[in-house]
């Protein structure tokens, strides 16, 4: 690969740039400090934002009446890189080995926000403009939630102003396979408590005559689900959209078979709700998931009380047209109809996120699939993603533009895992997507 | 009341026994030392036999041919007194107030034991003998589980020989109201764990598609149920003897009131099988309980993962005729064929303990019935209790005599808990009785 395209992004995976321990907060502010002048050498207007946190860097061509205006988001910080030990090279000291570059960052995000770099960098250099107005956000907080992207995004809403937002920060379909993520699920989070009384009972003294807790608790989440593992809860699927059937015919192609997912999960069987696959299941169904179950004597061996109360974490992933907010009315009022007597039931509300569509037949979502296709030579797939990206929603709600997202990273990229690794065939296919996309976006 | 009943309980209550921590160890040999001189000073022949932890306190008077042999077990240990904050007065600090003492080990058994040695005291000083071969066994480990019981009753086998065994640890059937407690129930433990995968994995990406083990758990759990609340394992009520008519009419007429139950147990309410009151259910009906439920996240707030394992903690209280091979075994053979084949259930064996019945008509049983008779002027009231007490089964195989359980403790006793206390009346009443015992267990 061309040194020119390798080596500045090698340099940006040196810094280990981890937003989460405040150790790393020299390596941050470092690495924001090398984009920034970075950008500058390119010819753009680049500036450090401070923020209550790691700061956000900013930079711009100059924008000129009449020309449409692209915001490219990427982020500069990386996930720690623990455990370490199962790395096979130091996570931020980059190694390439069979067309594969191995470093913490690679694919999350630091390889895909520089495929977009220097595919601005190439048509500075060659043609001395870009066709659009372009605005480039990178900030440092995304792998810890972006706590004050929103802030920022409510203070300089006038200076950025997009008609489009691009994100490279999801997965390509499969290796060589580009794709267009088009939604993905929201969620909706709540916590169930069940109380029976003051204390841990005697199991011989008491057990057969009060109420148990955990055995009342497993009766109630056995009941949001029936025996083909559709979710029970009244109108939970009121609101879903209906898979069309050229998505339906578009996933059934995808390279992605059942032992396939099977080994990347780690799990010895798929399971789930009838009448759908994998995909489908994980794409476009909503979920009602129990993250965590609890109640009564946790150590080893057997201790023989009736548990005061038992819990059960509870997170629904969502679907275009459902609401988090629909959806709690929803599961509280049937959990609080089915909830025996003999137990108090308590509800905590737990975190929410929107559902993200992007329509794939708008002019911008064609017009990124014709630079997809103009770059790989073949059509891109249109895919969702089971997982919610919460910002996708502010910054709809506040720059209201709408957003791209076309992945780089193959799905055995090991983002946030040993041995994290981005494919140079991909990086390479990404500066190219870069020119070839704000062109068609250009209109 | 008298001092000479009195003050060497108070004496006796003095000693902080407890056997469960190490710090305790020279009040707890301190104590038993105290106890064998007592019994020397009475005019038995003690001794102190040492185990592999706390020792255990032997005294007997001369045995002769042709006389019964009774021994009366209790223990010398005490739990801990923690929280002391929630007592009123300090545990070792003995107190009276309104004919009750309070004090840490005054029910639980320091004070029933003593009504029996100043029983035996009363008669040795006013005739000079007693009308049996008696043996006092007061052990200093049976508030950890008697560790080393059985094996000194092994050591001791041919020493002791008794015709019955007569222990006062349990209660009364209220205040005032004396019994004999025929039935414990006994004890089957498991630990279900199901396993789906390698590591939890993100509830966005997977959710839908692969095996949910907290899910799957409680569905399984809640499969151990029918709605009536009866257990489901098929079998599960083969071998349990029926309650007789007499039982439940001797039953229903106890002071006992679901009110007061609810009070006791601190619950909002009752709950349990269908058919039978809650004495019914806890002394005569086996259970299934829920010690323990966990998996997944553990912490505050959300956590969108979904664990790779799960498991529940299960206690079965017994009943005759059922014994823990049994029931292990149905139960076993129940989960593994329920449990869906897309997790894997691993099953680890618990405690096991027998159940524990004593004929209320045999001629040991109707002895006892006439003296409580003569101490109380009022029968014994009939019970069975819903608890274990596994040194019993342990006696009875080693010593092959049949056990009587006298208690004298009230039901509000708070054994183990902070202000435990005695009442008086009743320690008055436990040393006639001792007297009336021997005579009619002399037959």
């Amino acid at each position: 690969m061309d040194a020119a395209l390798l080596d500045p992004l090698l340099e940006f995976l040196r810094f280990p740039s981890v937003s989460t321990d405040p150790a790393f907060a020299g390596e941050v502010q470092a690495c924001a400090q090398w984009l920034k002048e970075r950008f500058s050498r390119m010819g753009l207007e680049a500036a450090i934002h401070p923020t209550g946190g790691h700061p956000v860097v900013l930079a711009r061509n100059a924008h000129l009446p009449g020309r449409r205006t692209v915001l490219i988001y990427g982020h500069y910080d990386v996930q720690p890189a623990d455990p370490v030990a199962l790395w096979t090279t130091p996570p931020f000291e980059p190694r390439v080995e069979g067309g594969v570059l191995f470093a913490r960052g690679s694919s999350d995000n630091k390889g895909q926000i520089m495929a977009h770099i220097l595919g601005v960098e190439q048509t500075l250099r060659e043609k001395g403009e870009l066709p659009v107005n372009l605005i480039f956000l990178v900030e440092g907080e995304e792998e810890i939630g972006s706590p004050h992207l929103e802030a920022f995004l409510q203070e300089h809403r006038e200076a950025l102003r997009p008609d489009v937002i691009v994100i490279s920060d999801t997965g390509m379909a499969g290796p060589g396979l580009p794709a267009l993520t088009y939604a993905l699920r929201g969620l909706m989070g709540m916590e169930i408590r069940l109380h029976a009384g003051g204390s841990d009972l005697h199991s011989g003294t008491y057990g057969g005559m009060v109420p148990n807790p955990a055995t009342l608790l497993a009766r109630l989440v056995a009941s949001l689900h029936d025996a083909e593992f559709r979710v029970t809860v009244p109108g939970f699927y009121d609101s879903v959209r209906p898979l069309a059937d050229w998505e339906r015919e578009a996933w059934a192609t995808l390279p992605v078979s059942e032992e396939g997912l099977k080994a990347e999960a780690q799990v010895h069987a798929l399971f789930g709700e009838a009448g759908y696959t994998p995909l489908e299941r994980a794409w476009a169904r909503p979920t009602l998931e129990i993250n965590g179950i609890g109640g009564g004597y946790q150590g080893e061996g057997t201790k023989t009380v009736i548990p005061r109360e038992a819990f059960a974490k509870i997170t629904c992933r969502l679907v275009p047209d459902q609401t988090p907010t629909e959806i709690e009315a929803k599961v509280r009022a049937y959990l609080e109809r089915i909830c025996p007597p003999e137990v108090r039931l308590e509800i905590i509300s737990g975190h929410g996120g929107d559902t993200f569509v992007c329509d794939p037949q708008s002019a911008d979502a064609l017009a990124a699939q014709r630079a997809v296709k103009a770059v790989w030579g073949r059509e891109a797939a249109l895919v969702r993603a089971g997982g919610s990206i919460p910002i996708l929603t502010t910054f709809r709600r506040i720059l209201g533009a709408d957003i791209l997202l076309l992945g780089l990273a193959n799905p055995d990229c090991a983002a946030h895992a040993p041995d994290e690794n981005f494919v140079l065939e991909n990086y390479e296919a990404g500066v190219r997507l870069n020119r070839a996309l704000l062109e068609e976006l250009a209109g």
